[in-house]
């Protein structure tokens, strides 16, 4: 039984803009490391000594990033089992089904480990522990969903509700729970069975398949017939456009995760996990940036990001986020950093495209 | 009877930092309308159908600015009467004194116009209408100074005290004030006989010598001795690097004028004036700026500054200034304008000489 990486890359972090951009959106952005998000996901899924065995990767992507991807796997020294392109934008519910109908034809065995590549993970082993759990519980017939541990009461995240044991650190699912306002994240919190919902599934492909025929049957035939129309000789495959344009944009949570009765979820983990979503996020993963920093006087508690060619002076300021990327300056209090896009917004009236 | 412009930029406008460095202070550096404040001074007092007649212009300066001076000079179509190269800054009682022992050497009669590069003036013919009023008190001995109707009760310029009546709109001096506490402002402003000291100064060259030789004779005597000891062949003359160090660092105001019985004043003058000392005072100047401007969205009162490759947005700011200048970024408050310099005292233990 083989555990095949999907790394899902396709997609525009625009609330980090000016450092994350269409042209180069955040996962390929080089951190304070050096290393871009996408980068530290493809090795974080590579071979290691650990007794976890993880076949190449499969990467999907938006058609307009396979420069990135070529390049950054090549940097990282990885050769993926396949590179599959998406023409547009379709979320999550198409990607998954894409991902499960394409390993179940090279494998009908196969397990599929779905990940993001614009997450944070500090602790890889932790992460990689935890995958291992969930391979025991996904290849009884379950997906599995990871469960970080809450470190506050966060909203912009979902939740997931444990219920009954079913291994080590495995549960079922009893709820999921997307974006709850304030109070209810402050319940969950005190109620201690709930931790946020990571964005990772590991489950067989054919159990994919067969939920999501039975929860969105049109998304799952639509990837399937796209898949039909699409030359697979090639290392990339460039899905077919007017058949996957036409599939329902709908996350893998709505389309199936809060219907099916096969959910379950490891974890909590802690493995320093962090979507980077936010610039309070990103600022978080820099505290221990360059000592050419800024220069801060009598400022207390900002997030400030500069390219290496420029440098930034507060003085007097507190709670601001500063950001200066490519011929960009963002300056805004970290509570506006959900609005990132009226920025964006303002750019595109503008005609600003080079910006974006 | 001639007068005299002489031009002094050699200091270096540290408050608006990034845009003013060590390299390029303000007085040279690009305005919205394209020309420096140096071009604009040096315009000022050149030729006009207005009746008034100037010299060609002496110009005060640093060495090291010697390239900027020449190179505006010629964009300007203005050649001078002479460059005065300063090794160090000494403050303006020294300026005063080589201006007024240079010009008596070449004309005994002459009157001189000594004026700081860096303000702004927005109604030149108004200033040049008050230089005409001044030449009539002036040339039977006074040092007359400009007096500029105040718009605020500003703590950070001199006042003067107008007293009995000279001239049209002339006044004998009857105090300075230097920077006066905020209640003091305010009672100046009340009072109604007060204006702000513009730091340009008509007199006859004979009479500063007089009145520093009777006030603060190590001055004159230091800048006496200095322009003895500098090759005068040439239009660029190089002050004599030991003997002007060692002149007393004092400013006109405290070496001579506040001591002096010879003060008159002119004005008030409306010439829309500003120092342009601060960033809050240079922002008011840019309220016409480029049309490609900043990205300003739920932000008031901001000053936004940018070169032409950078963007910058504000999201949910006020009371702001950003600066965005040649590699560097500056945000604080307005109510620290006062505080560059703590920037730059950073900037200078971090050896970051590059950015000053």
């Amino acid at each position: 039984m083989t555990i095949y990486p999907v790394i899902m890359c396709g997609g525009s972090g625009t609330r980090l803009w000016p450092v994350s951009t269409s042209r180069t959106p955040k996962q390929f952005v080089n951190m304070v490391s050096g290393e871009s998000l996408f980068r530290q996901t493809v090795r974080r899924v590579a071979q290691a000594d650990d007794g976890l065995s993880l076949a190449d990767p499969v990467i999907i992507s938006n058609a307009r990033y396979l420069g990135l991807v070529e390049q950054q796997l090549a940097d990282a020294g990885v050769t993926p089992l396949a590179i599959l392109l998406e023409p547009c934008a379709r979320n999550t519910a198409a990607v998954a089904a894409v991902a499960a109908e394409f390993i179940s034809r090279i494998d009908p065995d196969g397990l599929v480990l779905l990940l993001p590549a614009d997450h944070f993970i500090g602790n890889p082993s932790a992460f990689r522990k935890s995958v291992a759990d969930a391979v025991e519980v996904a290849q009884v017939g379950r997906i599995v969903t990871f469960g970080i541990s809450p470190s506050g009461p966060e909203t912009g995240f979902g939740y997931i509700k444990a219920g009954e044991a079913i291994g080590a650190s495995a549960f079922i699912v009893d709820a999921f729970r997307e974006k709850p306002d304030q109070a209810t994240a402050l319940s969950y919190l005190a109620d201690g069975s709930y931790s946020w919902n990571a964005g990772i599934f590991l489950f067989p492909a054919s159990l994919m398949q067969a939920e999501l025929h039975a929860h969105a049957p049109d998304v799952m035939e639509g990837a399937a017939a796209a898949l039909d129309a699409t030359d697979t000789n090639a290392t990339v495959l460039h899905l077919n456009e007017m058949l996957f344009a036409q599939i329902r944009s709908i996350s893998i949570d709505y389309a199936v995760m809060e219907h099916t009765q096969k959910a379950a979820v490891v974890g909590p983990i802690s493995c320093a996990w962090s979507d980077v979503g936010t610039w309070p996020a990103f600022g978080e993963l820099h505290l221990e940036a360059k000592e050419t920093g800024p220069i801060l006087i009598d400022s207390k508690n900002c997030i400030v990001h500069t390219d290496d060619n420029t440098l930034v002076a507060a003085l007097g300021v507190e709670d601001l986020v500063i950001a200066v990327h490519d011929g960009a300056v963002l300056v805004m209090p970290k509570s506006r950093a959900q609005d990132v896009k009226l920025v964006i917004e303002a750019l595109k009236a503008r005609g600003r495209s080079d910006l974006l």
